[in-house]
């Protein structure tokens, strides 16, 4: 029988980071690594195959370098069930490893409601990170012209972005009345969808899908509405769903969502077993309600609290509550969100005020590339504490994000936004006078003192 | 005679945000700005005027139509004197001003060494704020083409990479053994050395200059090593002086350092007088010692702390130590600083380790205009707490140095980095399986564990 001291289940982000991290703390125990895809691909980049990328093999993570190169063991194949008594796995070729301690980093699987009909006609797609199938659904678009997306949820909308790039007929549809429904308010959300809307994509709002239609091949869908869109191609990015099925043989506790349930060292209610990424519980750090999120981002900090506390705790190394911080990019503009958005803030019962500034995000404007920049604050009005916020602007979005996601972990109040010290340049941020991050706190303050 | 409830003592960055935010905070007390310029320039965006700008009219800070919009008052002119005891100010022009409450935000000025022989010959020039005085520059620089630059500080630095920008013959002197030597340690500096260089600027490290020759107009430039440059101009960013000359006239008190002294509510030690922005004291947030340091990210941070604590003081409303963040871009890299370098903090006695790590600031990394992106970490030995960093890297560096100064300033640990959540696009940031700022965290945790 084969013996590990670690055992990772999933090669994904949250895996690899899991055993490097795990490797990296305690490298005189072994690890394996056992996954399913020959090629592993980066999650948040596979919309961008569609386009940019123009092929799936430039997405590649090369986890097996580095793998190597940290003495890290690599087996491609299926874990079907696991033994906690006798602490081992059995694979689908039968083969057994023994393990001390088990990292459950399976993953999510695009889910598709049973009650769709059409889901199975040819050219009727998901997005899965499995790099096979979706070479061959880059192969099938090639012959396709009329695209219909269906969830505009990032996957949707970022993917519908890049198949208008290589000149696809898309329609995006989605049952809520807004796109990007998780992350941000109708008012952000609409700025996105003029984006989208102005580079060709057709968006179908307020009605999902009712069924697909088509002899052997997809024709047509059709909407909740009523309305018939014709179809050479469907894509259903209608959510995903954690892979759990291991749980079965394992009798791990499942939590109310249905994910592995874990503590704030990520670890399951069986000892030595660990899950992290998108099989894991998370509890939102702001509603403290479970949540739902699926986030490579989210799954290499859960995977990096794992690694460092597989063999001793450390209380320094915890999550404590899932924060989202979410970042994309429409066209020329990017958008960002992290904690609540002002509707899940009203809807918890939080008593809360707005605060928004509009600026611009060079100085001064008239420098070549300059962009408008949104800062939107949602703040308890007790407290003073930034619950969450949405940015809307250009590339320095990804990172200005960050700084709300650090001052929100920190529990920073819109008081210590107002004397927050920030840096600036012409060329890389807003100006000084009138950074939108702090000026929105302004706004936020001047309501609180009313 | 004239009277005011509140009189700012001019009307640039700390100026503008002084009395703006003072007058939101207190619509019913009248606001009057008085400064010299007739028009007010973007402050960190005088550089780019000498290239990408073109024109110093594009790097107008339109500050009248704001004040108009708020009702803030507006006096082009003087201040030359301070009567502390029947609370007015003389003008220039001998119209008296009474106020109810001061705040002096009268900014710095180039400051030249006495004994450099030939600082006033034709066409050697420095870098103030001055409108008028920066566009006689500009006309005469078109006539010129051999430049030399003296002070590699970021006004030198950014001056230099724009004139070259230009198609000037560009040398830039620096006394040090690098440049930007207060925001960078050399490792980094030389990043920075290596990209001017490569766009033609020919750097002059370690002699500062002796003397400029001349017969009326400049000819050329003897370095202390005695090497002598052709020059056609001259431009001297040696270093800028506060400009507290009225402090002669009200006997406020003065710092050590030659700033008007403050204390965390920005309040020097006369009654009613504040002071902000260059011409004010700050204290290092991390050294505890006077800092020299003069940015107008800082000075706005100072300028909102006076404008919120006019009337009443909040204690959570205060500076309480200054954090100098900066960002510079030269080339197509941009560079950031925040908190101390490992120099400092060694010569300031700290027992410090060092984490570094350098990846990509997109990912995959195989998508268009990705740029590596290096961050290095000064930590703290015993507390863990992070006292410094320095990010070199594409265009996200100017808000990456935001998160990294956040987190300072919340006094962040590198093991709260370790777990810290971030977002991640692969337009935007780095992946969240190798993002350099958690990756550094890491590596100086390895070495804190030795």
């Amino acid at each position: 029988m084969r013996k590990t001291d670690v055992l990772v289940v999933g090669g994904c982000a949250a895996g690899i980071v899991a055993a490097t991290t795990g490797k990296s703390n305690n490298p005189d125990k072994s690890f394996l690594v056992v996954r399913k895809e020959e090629k592993v691909l980066v999650p948040c980049g596979i919309p961008y195959i569609f386009g940019s990328l123009e092929s799936s093999d430039k997405n590649v993570i090369p986890a097996e370098a580095l793998f190597e190169r940290m003495g890290i063991d690599l087996l491609i194949g299926e874990v079907i069930s696991i033994d906690k008594d006798n602490k081992t796995c059995q694979m689908a070729d039968g083969e057994i490893i023994g393990y001390d301690k088990l990292v459950l980093a399976t993953g999510s699987t695009p889910s598709v409601p049973q009650w769709l009909k059409g889901r199975d006609l040819e050219n009727v797609f998901v997005v899965p990170k499995d790099k096979v199938y979706l070479d061959r659904v880059l192969d099938n678009l090639n012959g396709c012209n009329k695209v219909v997306v269906v969830g505009a949820g990032f996957i949707g909308v970022e993917l519908s972005d890049e198949l208008k790039k290589k000149g696809k007929d898309v329609v995006l549809v989605e049952l809520m009345d807004h796109i990007l429904g998780m992350a941000f308010d109708q008012d952000i959300a609409i700025r996105a969808q003029g984006e989208l809307e102005s580079r060709g994509v057709t968006l179908k709002l307020g009605s999902g899908i009712k069924e697909i239609q088509g002899d052997g091949k997809v024709s047509s869908v059709v909407l909740g509405n009523g309305e018939t869109l014709d179809a050479d191609a469907v894509i259903l990015s209608m959510g995903y769903r954690p892979n759990i099925e291991l749980a079965k043989t394992a009798d791990v506790r499942i939590s109310k969502l249905g994910f592995f349930a874990v503590d704030e060292y990520m670890r399951t209610d069986e000892p030595d077993i660990f899950a992290v990424g998108d099989c894991a519980e998370k509890r939102d750090c702001i509603t403290h309600k479970d949540s739902p999120v699926m986030l490579a981002s989210v799954a290499c900090a859960e995977a990096r609290v794992a690694g460092m506390n597989l063999y001793k705790l450390s209380t320094l190394k915890t999550i404590h509550g899932t924060i989202a911080i979410f970042a994309t990019v429409v066209g020329d503009i990017a958008f960002g969100a992290a904690g609540v958005t002002e509707k899940i803030a009203q809807q918890e019962g939080f008593d809360i005020i707005v605060g928004e500034f509009e600026g611009v995000d060079k100085h001064p404007g008239s420098l070549e590339g300059t962009s408008k920049q949104l800062v939107k604050l949602i703040v308890s009005r007790e407290s003073g504490v930034v619950l969450g916020g949405e940015i809307v602007g250009g590339q320095s979005v990804g990172e200005l994000i960050n700084v709300l996601g650090v001052a929100i972990q920190n529990a920073m109040t819109v008081y210590s936004l107002l004397t927050l010290q920030i840096g600036t340049h012409p060329l890389l941020t807003a100006a000084p006078t009138a950074y939108p991050l702090i000026k929105a706190a302004e706004v936020a303050m001047r309501k609180l003192q009313k």
